[in-house]
């Protein structure tokens, strides 16, 4: 098997000015998106001998424009730790970005599956097994965490390497999403209260998220006390994001969100505005926003971009 | 979520003597599945805030009683680079060990799906989605890699972290073992010839048997020159095992290999003895064998192990 060639981390030369992102979310979010997007483009370029097809199914799902929520908070929470004198996102805070979109899109691919949630629509189109197969798509997703961590491996600085793939790897594993995943499969034991529901959402939601932050933090070599800050931070939006969700299920259209909405109700399954109903939802969601925001009063300016972040979560009507 | 508890790497209780494995390949095999067995023992209680679902089907494949052949190399590998006085497995041999093997684990349980090869059957028992529904089992095999990258990060000196993850990630990926899996699971274009033969099973088996070797090499922090010795060991093992493996599904009895046996001739499948006759595939196993003792020809007394390995795939009749 022939070695890859390693992945240039350069800045990308369609990104001319990073440094002058504001604080408007939406821009964030567009920069740093196209920043991972492009990194991927070269990523796929770097398995040469592997066959034609699983790139394709993997390009397929990665290319398919989500909102890379995850890839900003990583390299906003980056960029709040650098002190914001950094004018490119350090290889290892990009490398992190691209890892950590490769275990959410492969967990959306998996979670599509006839097997499981059953979904035609994704980000507005046919999802990854209605176009290339079921076995295609198990394989695509499974290729997608390898690549993740092949990405770490080969892009980061040696000494960041373990804490970063540790962190992906437990946030990913059976006590993180897979876990929650796993509860939230199981007819048989629905949560049946706010406390079961929120420990529900850390694992399956919340893990990815609070990891995003801490990963930011790391691959910027903070202290332990900001990557306590981002880990704080990080499990409110965390929270914050999954109600808004919920809510959006129960009222946007398919049309807004490019995948079937009120799926939820319709398999009958506890959400945040089951339970507390949706005017409290949405108060419960603000309240986590005052606390995430709350978490980062002590990164002061540099905190701007994060701040903006948290406000779009819980704003969103995507 | 919960940090994980540390895993304990000290020497498990009931393998009293390892440094007094002999020769023998079923005894060394047996010691070392052993030590892999009671580390995943400790694994699987690391996870203390997983839900008890995932664990029980992650426990059930892993705990299946496999040959133990990955871990086997990995360990044999390291004792050979370590110049043979080191009484216990270094952590990170053991940890490479158990993380091998959760990723060859992974890949049984999802290979077995309905899906994909539709097996009953493995190690004589139900498959996976047989006995936990194939949602889980897909989860399951999920859980499993981002278990094995864990295990890797958390047990390993920070310095071996990035080298080990990287050989393991790669070797799994599109260009490694899912990448051959994928061109296996292509009806439209099987392999014509040898050549294309070959190059499938270097991804499908090929990759995670030559990583093994190369990351017990890593985890005794080997130069490069043993690496590649045990790089080319590992290749040549790799695809005598693979021909093995093709002679046995002709052979073999369902009994004796504890699943379902001549799927290759019944789905089709170009393998060795279609394309060279029985016994031209048992030369080519011969060949391979040879090239394989050749290279670590080097190592002398040392190499004792690896050599009884290699003659043990070749000879074995499971």
């Amino acid at each position: 098997m022939s070695k890859p060639t390693n992945i240039p981390t350069h800045a990308p030369t369609n990104m001319e000015k990073p440094a002058d992102i504001g604080a408007d979310a939406t821009e964030m979010l567009s920069n740093w998106g196209r920043a991972t997007t492009d990194y991927f483009g070269r990523l796929l370029k770097s398995y040469p001998t592997a066959p034609p097809k699983i790139l394709e199914a993997v390009e397929y799902s990665l290319l398919a424009g989500g909102k890379r929520l995850r890839p900003a908070l990583i390299l906003e929470s980056w960029r709040a730790c650098s002190g914001g004198d950094a004018k490119y996102p350090a290889p290892a805070a990009l490398a992190a970005a691209a890892a950590m979109e490769l275990v959410h899109t492969f967990s959306l691919v998996h979670d599509d599956l006839p097997a499981m949630d059953d979904d035609d629509l994704r980000r507005g189109r046919p999802t990854n097994h209605k176009v290339f197969g079921e076995a295609t798509a198990i394989l695509a997703g499974d290729a997608m965490v390898a690549m993740a961590f092949d990405v770490l491996a080969r892009n980061c600085p040696p000494l960041l390497v373990g804490p970063l793939v540790g962190e992906l790897a437990h946030a990913t594993g059976p006590a993180g999403m897979i876990g929650g995943q796993v509860i939230d499969m199981d007819g048989e034991h629905p949560p049946r209260n706010l406390h079961e529901l929120q420990s529900l959402h850390r694992m399956k939601t919340g893990a990815l998220l609070t990891a995003s932050c801490r990963m930011g933090a790391i691959a910027a070599e903070a202290d332990a006390e900001n990557i306590s800050r981002l880990d704080r931070y990080g499990r409110h939006l965390g929270l914050a994001f999954q109600i808004v969700d919920d809510l959006l299920d129960e009222t946007a259209t398919p049309e807004q969100m490019g995948k079937a909405t009120k799926k939820d109700a319709e398999r009958g399954k506890v959400t945040y505005p089951t339970l507390l109903g949706l005017e409290a939802s949405r108060r419960e969601a603000e309240r986590n926003l005052a606390a995430a925001l709350e978490a980062i009063v002590p990164l002061g300016a540099e905190g701007e971009g994060l701040r903006a972040l948290a406000k779009f979560v819980v704003e969103r009507r995507v």
